[in-house]
């Protein structure tokens, strides 16, 4: 992936060109409006983007989209051509002084803090705090909401892929055709490597074939030039489709495998001999075209024992239909048997690949019957994120003009957390991560090795001692505006997904197992407690029972 | 909506600049070169893109994402970066002729026909027949199901909230914040409007506002210039503050709402007031940021009532939480009682919108309820399409070389329907549409008045003679290639959605409806019903018990 900033510390645009200022709603241009018309445009702002509840009933999520909220920040300016398109669709009353307003704005007096990309995060704990002209933050709402939603959402769908599957295996994301338009596409191919899977897109297996490509033919005699050359480039065997024709034979009739199968589909093995005419040195096939068993599994192995013949090792097969725990079995003890009969080290070992309508539950349906397959191709289900589609990621106002601001609900799980805050993650002796705890800008932070007072920020009777063995602060600043504060660099997608995958490991296991996971503590200090419940008191009013 | 084509006839790019010729799985390339390197890539192939279930258990789809298709292939090439990318990404081992065969490909000699964008489409029905040079027309397997995809659901989604909501409400589309990348949320708006949604992002009121807005003020002294003239500019209100005061008492001890509120919420109060003095001519309040029927409605009414006076029309009221269907119900009360005691024409007309996680349940819940709800604002189920987040459609090999192809599975819902095939629209003496029927590419096409028998395509005892009063032929030439055929030219945004009213409103009620709707019937003509079993016994293999 290409470097975002360049040798003067510029920091290039939005991936996607369509993310531009525009990327709103029109309303936050309208209140853009009405905040300048009351003089109250400059007033200084801080947000907190998170986000309330977990996703795909789980206990964790991963966090990511930041980078992508750099580049906007970095590059956020209106053109003429938008400012042009705000007048037309605001009433033609609004006064010119605004458009002069918004042609002067960016984000050079907008301070962000952030999580790192890749963390393990959890609800109501800040993932962005953004200060600034409330004006100009409030048009970066709904990009950043936006950006960070589906990202955050389809990496912890990764990473909950991945934990199913088990780390010994490939994940390949396989979702392009079926993602919620082109940039679903694409950015999903970017989280799912974030949150553990192998290949993106980019760099998927290029070996693989369709069925498609077997339809392409109808019989061996379709195959013009037959040669191919040792890989070492000794000699060349002239007649590769006859080399391949004598090893189908001599499968059909080795002694562990006589009876199997009887002729194999010819239009299929001619598919294969030309793919691998094409691709001798990385073959891998898929056999369930016409019928697994009776010809994708003999025509492969005709065709991998005969590249053999000339040095080439195949890569393996593709399964896509048909019941996978019971044909990846099958296919292994066939190639068992090669190896056996034919003395072909390693062959037992061709790699297996399984693609269709895979997901979570289907893996783990797979782990629990038993199967042989190394690799997973997952499609639909990972990048549409099927099981939930949306995180429901908010971006609440938590201070204006140093006066905190509490949003209140009758649901309680919407009460927002006033206050310019900290956040804290606190280690136990074991290594764990034992809480996140949120206190207020100018409390002492946590201590190494001090007793401290977690609570739940809503339940009075909810609150614990903790012993910090390491306190990591959460929020860095990726955006220091006009402060004096040093800018985080922004990592590496490889670094990212390293923090990723670190994190994960580094949970207690019950957080994270599939059925009934513990959920992990989020609490506030007993000073921010006392706090919010002072605020909510004052705001909420006092109900009258008629 | 923009002009696509210009006057030299000229298509314009794909709307989203990512969708490129490498929006695509790396292996279409590797088949690619494998087509190449076998001499096969020039062959003549036919395909067929579909799908094969309805969504949303419903029994009719929209099909949508077609102009983008033909801006994608009318400007389909290679640039010489995406060849080195391409390069790269393939075995060394890769002869340089194909990638100079790459360079040169384009989709002059690529024809392609659809179904006309916007209208009521079937599973197995082909939205669009592709015919060229294999290795070509197979690069735009993934773009095209990738552009389909997304495209079709949302708009059948939104279709079928329209359905629910009846042509009466004002639907709003407020899902760009929770959409599945940007591209999703931008792209959503324009499907949507497709479907029967009256506002796409571009097009929204504009006078909405958040309860963010709201949080900005903290009281009525915050509002500096309290100023506002006359909508006829005769004079000026130096003291709008005092007008609404003056309002909300009045309000307050009238005789038919007298002891309904108290002391509204004074910060609310201030929102409101600097809303309408920037917008007084739109002004829409959001109502629940507080308590609806004790601050929020009493305070939008006394602004509405001060607006009044100076001549200015309110638009109306949001509720975004608590119980829409009493809410609006009693919100409408309200509404009405100031209509009558204070004489004020239309009041009680006042536009209430709601939104907060609608879908097609809770409208039809609401619905039941009873409510009184002009305008719906649906988010996160619209446009992630959460009740099912993809919709499965394929592109298949029909014909290779005028050699018709099958695609057999154990699965029959999943056997492709050979050959390069025409498709009919067959009508009733009540004008509804009867039955789609597919025949072979060189049969009669079906006449108004004759008898034509239609079969299921697999199940041998269902078939059905018609005599259809109308026949519509359903695929249209929209890319010509080397043919000497007409292009069709690419209707307006508008009228592709005038289709898709137009045409939901033609279909038999009992297809549309929510729960158990009937399936419309899909058919094969008797030849190619023939053809295909012939080609299908032909081609599966004779299985052995054992």
């Amino acid at each position: 992936m290409e470097v975002t900033e360049n040798s003067v510390g510029a920091i290039d645009g939005p991936t996607n060109p369509m993310v531009t200022p525009l990327l709103t709603d029109l309303y936050q241009f309208t209140m853009a409006y009405a905040y300048w018309k009351a003089g109250k445009h400059q007033e200084r702002a801080v947000f907190d983007l998170y986000f309330r509840k977990n996703p795909f009933g789980g206990e964790y999520t991963v966090f990511a989209g930041l980078e992508e909220c750099i580049r906007f920040i970095a590059n956020f300016r209106l053109t003429e051509d938008e400012i042009n398109f705000i007048r037309e669709s605001l009433p033609g009353s609004c006064e010119d002084g605004f458009f002069d307003y918004l042609r002067g704005i960016d984000c050079s007096d907008v301070e962000l803090y952030a999580i790192p990309e890749g963390s393990v995060v959890f609800p109501k704990i800040p993932l962005l705090r953004v200060e600034g002209p409330i004006a100009v933050v409030q048009l970066l709402e709904t990009p950043f909401v936006n950006l960070i939603n589906y990202a955050s959402l389809v990496s912890t769908n990764a990473a909950r892929h991945r934990n199913v599957a088990g780390k010994s295996k490939t994940l390949l994301e396989f979702g392009l055709r079926r993602a919620q338009g082109p940039d679903g596409g694409l950015s999903a191919s970017k989280y799912c490597y974030i949150g553990g899977f192998d290949a993106t897109r980019g760099k998927s297996p290029l070996q693989l074939q369709a069925s498609l490509y077997t339809f392409g033919y109808g019989s061996l005699d379709e195959i013009i030039d037959k040669s191919l050359s040792r890989k070492d480039g000794s000699s060349t065997c002239e007649d590769f489709v006859s080399l391949v024709q004598t090893w189908l034979n001599k499968i059909q009739w080795s002694s562990s495998l006589h009876g199997i199968f009887g002729e194999t589909n010819q239009s299929e093995l001619a598919a294969f001999i030309s793919y691998a005419l094409a691709f001798p040195d990385s073959f891998l096939a898929l056999v369930d075209t016409y019928d697994v068993m009776r010809s994708g599994i003999p025509n492969f192995c005709a065709v991998a024992l005969a590249l053999q013949d000339l040095g080439y090792k195949a890569v393996g097969i593709r399964l896509d239909s048909g019941d996978l725990a019971y044909l990846s079995c099958e296919a292994r003890k066939f190639f068992c048997s090669i190896e056996k009969e034919f003395a072909v080290p390693e062959f037992g070992k061709m790699a297996i690949t399984a693609s269709n309508d895979l997901n979570e539950e289907t893996i783990d349906a797979l782990n629990k019957q038993g199967h042989e397959v190394d690799a997973f191709g997952i499609g639909t289900y990972l990048v549409t994120c099927y099981a939930q589609a949306a995180l429901g990621v908010v971006f609440k106002l938590v201070d204006i003009n140093n006066q905190p601001r509490i949003k209140l609900s009758e649901d309680v799980s919407k009460v927002s957390i006033p206050c310019k805050k900290r956040s804290y993650r606190l280690y136990g002796k074991e290594g764990y991560p034992l809480v996140d705890i949120m206190t207020g800008e100018n409390e002492p932070s946590p201590k190494v090795g001090e007793r401290i007072l977690c609570r739940h920020p809503f339940q009075e009777s909810k609150r614990a001692y903790v012993v910090p063995q390491q306190v990591e602060e959460l929020l860095r600043c990726y955006w220091p505006g006009n402060s004096d504060k040093r800018r985080e660099t922004l990592p590496t997608l490889r670094d990212i997904r390293e923090r990723c995958i670190q994190q994960l490991e580094q949970m207690r296991p019950d957080h994270m197992r599939r059925l009934n996971p513990t959920p992990y503590k989020v609490s506030v200090s007993a000073k921010l407690y006392d706090f919010i419940h002072f605020l909510w008191l004052n705001e909420a009013p006092v109900g009258e029972l008629q």
